[in-house]
């Protein structure tokens, strides 16, 4: 019998790994608990309205069709047995003689009071069509509500965190305000409507050079966007947000960008969990006392140049090639390679012809760096229909200022 | 003031009332629980893992932009006040001059044992994407289902009700069995996979010829579909259907699209309830007692030639231009007309280059009429984005024999 290699998550690293395992002398398993892989940097557009979730999650059977040492199962896993090589998932026990373990990351809510419960969160197609349901909601309930408080509470929209997330969404958000406002509420007022990003820091983007993060808030702020640098949340209930400084916010929505960790599924396999609750690899991406158990991607901490690693797709999708390499090279009685990040740059996108990029040292903004943007997000795209059909919402929405998918649907 | 004429349901009924008193003297209020007006006839598809709910669905607001007498408010209708002329909703009391009421009608259960609670039906998107989630997921879990018995079970798919609805759920579903087979599941055996066309009386499609109905019928068969007449459901639990025969039908999807009544809005508005529990009107489609109130579509209760009007769009949408003719003659003074039904035909597909038609009294089948419904149904959705993109859809899964949205979504 071949040897088997489980792999837990299909998102960008657990996808790679396996596609990266096509030709290894291997049985391969990939395991996630929904059946799609989903392209989580356009999320923030399903949750204000731009695209369809089809549109940016593809079936994992669809994309690895043909892969012949490849089964795919739609399942939950909920522990791994390391002494007996064994995954426990809802439909029962899986050996393994390889795991990578490919679990990704959860939102991080801090243990803030109440913004676990009342703050939205944006990592899964569910959650981003909750946040759209609840944007529109607002303004539907806006359109028709006396109070002049009352209604600037329905219209303020906050997000935590001014990673590369919170950044695209305050940006999406904003322009879906003049989108909306324009089009299907020319009742309500501009003036009433706000964006405010939170950032605990000093500053946004924290990946970019400084002066181009500077860049880019200065370019948020021209677009309508609050951006409050150094307000840390304390808490959030009855829908205000209390800041550190003392200061309340009252606004109906909160979306938390601001932190995540790696999944329980990963913390649990860690002797002492590294920052975020990842686990601790060697460089050869193994852990240090189960060499047949690799981690990858936003559940594994590894540093480079004295720095953890970001939890960052292209991350994910380099270790998933070495994991990949290393169990060939095992399974070839060779020895294994380190992980080596080569840095493919970073982008943000800020709306409608406006981005910030570092790439290769270069750092570029406005139109040119918007459509790098575009460039590089529909390529990454998996599937040719879905880039088509992406494509004409995207020409849509910018030559005519509308929302593809402005539908309010029961939670 | 104006008088404010308010109409409850942004159906086919409500929103072609909506728009036929755009030049009315008369403030207009429109609600709807939901913000988007949804095209019915295209439901199964996204049942069916064709398409997406915004591709059926468009926001009442982008309808109606430009209607300077309409208002549209998302809220839910609790009740009608005949006698203060006021609809009770869950955003407060609303007066009114004239009512039109199209509240519709919901999926009727007949109140057998368990076919609610265990039954999928088809009327709204979410139903349509449970659905979706549900068809798909049985899949999933008979791709590692030991057992023959379970698995036959998982793969048995039930429609119960042969009118247009289950017919095209039926044929929508056995389509699907061939590509999801071929393309994900090549593990899995075909014959183990069931359709079943459950409809108590001798034939399908009671609005059609009953050699046309049978041709259906026929194509239905070779497709692969069991067509069982006179199988009458008594009760669904344990994910088995009893039939009044004795027999027992192991099928863990039973979909019921065998029957309808009007909301409970509409029953509760007539002193003594039509059939279906629908409002009996006058021919001018005003209430006996309140000649204020329009009732139409689903709601309300018709004869003509000696039978009730179907429920149907094309009845609910003639019935929207005599309610609003008649508003517009009350404000003018002047005498109602009564409504006269022209029957446009009907129409239903049975899959892929099959179709049954009954237009003006000439019956056609098989590929002309599988091309006049594509064409009737693309003109007939709203949007021009909803057609380019479900027609790219339709031709991409024509071609490729592909579904466009095989995602399982948590409910």
């Amino acid at each position: 019998m071949r040897p088997r290699v489980v792999i837990v998550g299909a998102g960008f690293g657990g996808l790679r790994a396996a596609r990266a395992l096509r030709d290894a002398p291997a049985e391969v398993v990939l395991l996630d608990r929904h059946n799609y892989h989903l392209f989580q940097p356009l999320l923030y557009q399903v949750a204000t309205a731009g695209l369809e979730p089809s549109q940016i999650a593809q079936p994992v059977r669809a994309i690895l069709r043909g892969q012949a040492n490849l089964t795919f199962r739609m399942t939950e896993v909920d522990g791994i047995d390391r002494l007996g090589r064994i995954v426990k998932t809802s439909s029962g026990p899986l050996s393994y003689d390889f795991l990578i373990l490919a679990s990704g990351s959860v939102t991080n809510f801090l243990g803030l009071p109440g913004v676990a419960q009342d703050g939205f969160s944006l990592k899964d197609l569910n959650e981003a069509v909750a946040i759209r349901n609840h944007v529109l909601r607002c303004f539907e309930a806006a359109a028709h509500e006396g109070s002049a408080e009352r209604r600037s509470q329905l219209l303020a929209f906050a997000v935590a965190g001014g990673g590369p997330t919170g950044v695209e969404m305050a940006g999406a958000l904003v322009e879906l305000r003049r989108v909306l406002l324009a089009r299907d509420y020319p009742g309500l007022d501009a003036r009433e409507v706000r964006v405010i990003l939170l950032e605990a820091s000093d500053r946004l983007l924290p990946a970019m050079p400084r002066r181009l993060a500077a860049a880019g808030a200065d370019r948020l702020v021209r677009k309508g966007v609050e951006v409050r640098l150094g307000a840390v949340v304390e808490s959030y209930s009855d829908e205000v947000i209390r800041l550190r400084s003392g200061e309340q916010i009252p606004a109906a929505s909160l979306i938390w960008a601001a932190g995540a960790h790696a999944s329980t599924l990963a913390s649990d396999l860690a002797a002492a969990p590294g920052p975020q609750g990842r686990v601790p690899v060697l460089p050869t991406l193994r852990l240090p006392d189960s060499p047949e158990v690799f981690v990858i991607g936003d559940a594994a901490y590894l540093e480079a140049a004295g720095r953890g690693l970001p939890m960052m797709a292209p991350v994910a999708m380099q270790m998933a090639e070495t994991a990949a390499e290393n169990i060939r090279r095992a399974l070839a009685g060779k020895e294994p390679i380190p992980f080596r990040y080569r840095d493919p740059g970073s982008l943000a996108t800020i709306g409608r012809n406006a981005a910030v990029a570092f790439i290769r040292g270069i750092s570029f903004t406005g139109f040119p760096a918007w459509v790098v943007w575009l460039v590089v997000h529909l390529i990454q795209l998996i599937g040719f229909r879905n880039r088509l059909l992406v494509l004409i919402n995207w020409a849509w929405d910018y030559f005519l200022y509308d929302r593809a998918v402005r539908l309010i649907t029961p939670d």
